[in-house]
């Protein structure tokens, strides 16, 4: 089988090319212009690949609904000509087999629950934290959506004592994305984060954030690992930080070995490192091509 | 069909049978004891009702691990007999049916998407607020599980500005359950919830903390159904209140009519009223008929 892949982020694209065993042939990578200049890259990398199916994973909100009219539609965005912009409807004027769709961080925790840290777990949360904060759900062997999708990048979270940055999420001010992103850290220190030493005290704030959002999904949905992936986590004394803050936080309640004694096994980095959307993207593309035979 | 349903809370047990259309013909409700005197009660209400399957929603935590050895157990409850507490291997010593085995408030986030406030959705979450704050998922048309199963009573709040109490959860002091549940209501005030006139400040406190999980919840899992059960749900004062503070917390980040425009259809009460436990606790019966055929 050859299956096309689109991790269509806010920054960048990465387009590729795999097979059904999560083998990715080829793949290419250029950054998020207008659709008018990105659109036809895609469509041109794709021409000779004779894709049987193609999954997309996008940058959102995106509209999930397979009953909307604007299925497939990237929604209220601010990027210049994303807005309501038909990206299914667009690829399927060039191209006629199957199309996956969800949001890059719902393809990065199937592209971790398929091929990564995740493989042979029915559930995962993962999480991406560098320019925003998202977070992708796979609970029951399937990705979450609802009324829209996970959006848990923006959910309330608690100062930290010491912490008096007001946060610099335009729409909540203070939730996680606000407190806890790349642009929130260069904010309250005056400084890019992987230009702050690993014992700086950046990043027990920062720990003390995304250790209370996990706390929260961990309760909520209790997924079988926890992923991070993003820009910040580059910063890997993050992971004990977090990990030792989420103990305390549950307070031995959750009665899990998982979290009471191997919880280095279950707060982990990417098993794909920065590929889990392409990857995941692959995976959307398999599961089309499937649905549909 | 017939199909027998019990509720196993921690106040009270309610067992009942009915049909695969949802009509009860008959239940009983008792105080929950120690299982010597409660399980007796359970059998010999099943004994000539020739039920083709049960389904039983139970108070937790509880084992959903179908290859755990201890599957269909209550795990660590401090009340006593239930802990470690063999439920359904007991039931299945009397009766050579299939069984459905969830928590009681996966129960009844189920009974609401069968045949309550949810029905014909295919997501919802259901939140018991009462002695203790309990959290059911259905997503993606299953219920969720995972490592355990959902614990959201116990997530982390933000402190209400006007509210000193400390908090009473053993495990957490002043999350979600310790600053919301019926006794914690009762500990800050010195009068039991229902004493309390409907203007009382008592109420908006209230609405902050049940607010706040509920902004979380929707972040995080989009559901399509928000609805909200317990005793101290029956304060209908609370409903407006939760409300407008979950439009304001969201702030128009979730672009969705639902919210926007329609939020007094969308966090709700329970259309089954308070027997949304026993009709989800029937449809795991049936769920359990229906796998087994």
């Amino acid at each position: 089988m050859r299956i096309g892949a689109i991790e269509a982020g806010g920054t960048k694209f990465v387009c590729g090319i795999g097979n059904e065993h999560g083998e990715m042939e080829d793949s290419i990578s250029f950054a998020t212009e207008h659709p008018d200049i990105t659109m036809p890259k895609v469509i041109s990398y794709f021409k000779d690949k004779q894709a049987e199916a193609v999954g997309i994973g996008s940058f959102g909100p995106i509209n999930l609904k397979p009953d909307s009219p604007e299925y497939g539609y990237i929604t209220t965005t601010p990027k210049p000509g994303w807005a309501r912009y038909p990206f299914l409807e667009k690829l399927r004027s060039h191209f006629a087999v199957p199309f996956g769709w969800d949001t890059d961080v719902n393809a990065a925790a199937l592209g971790e629950a398929v091929w990564g840290a995740a493989q042979g777990l029915d559930s995962c949360v993962y999480y991406t934290i560098g320019t925003g904060v998202g977070i992708g759900i796979y609970s029951g062997g399937q990705l979450v959506h609802g009324l829209v999708h996970p959006e848990g990048g923006h959910v309330p979270v608690r100062r930290h004592p010491e912490d008096p940055f007001s946060g610099m999420c335009p729409f909540h001010g203070d939730c996680l994305e606000g407190m806890a992103s790349g642009p929130a850290i260069e904010a309250r220190w005056k400084m890019k984060g992987h230009m702050l030493p690993p014992d700086h005290p950046a990043w027990s704030i920062e720990a003390h954030y995304i250790a209370q959002a996990l706390t929260g999904a961990i309760l909520m949905n209790s997924p079988q690992k926890v992923i991070l992936g993003g820009g910040v986590m580059q910063q890997h004394q993050l992971f004990p930080l977090i990990r030792e803050e989420v103990q305390r936080n549950l307070n031995g309640y959750v009665h899990a070995e998982e979290i009471l004694d191997r919880i280095e096994e279950y707060i982990v980095p990417p098993g794909l490192g920065a590929q889990s959307g392409l990857y995941g993207a692959l995976a959307l593309g398999l599961q089309a091509l499937e649905k549909n035979r």
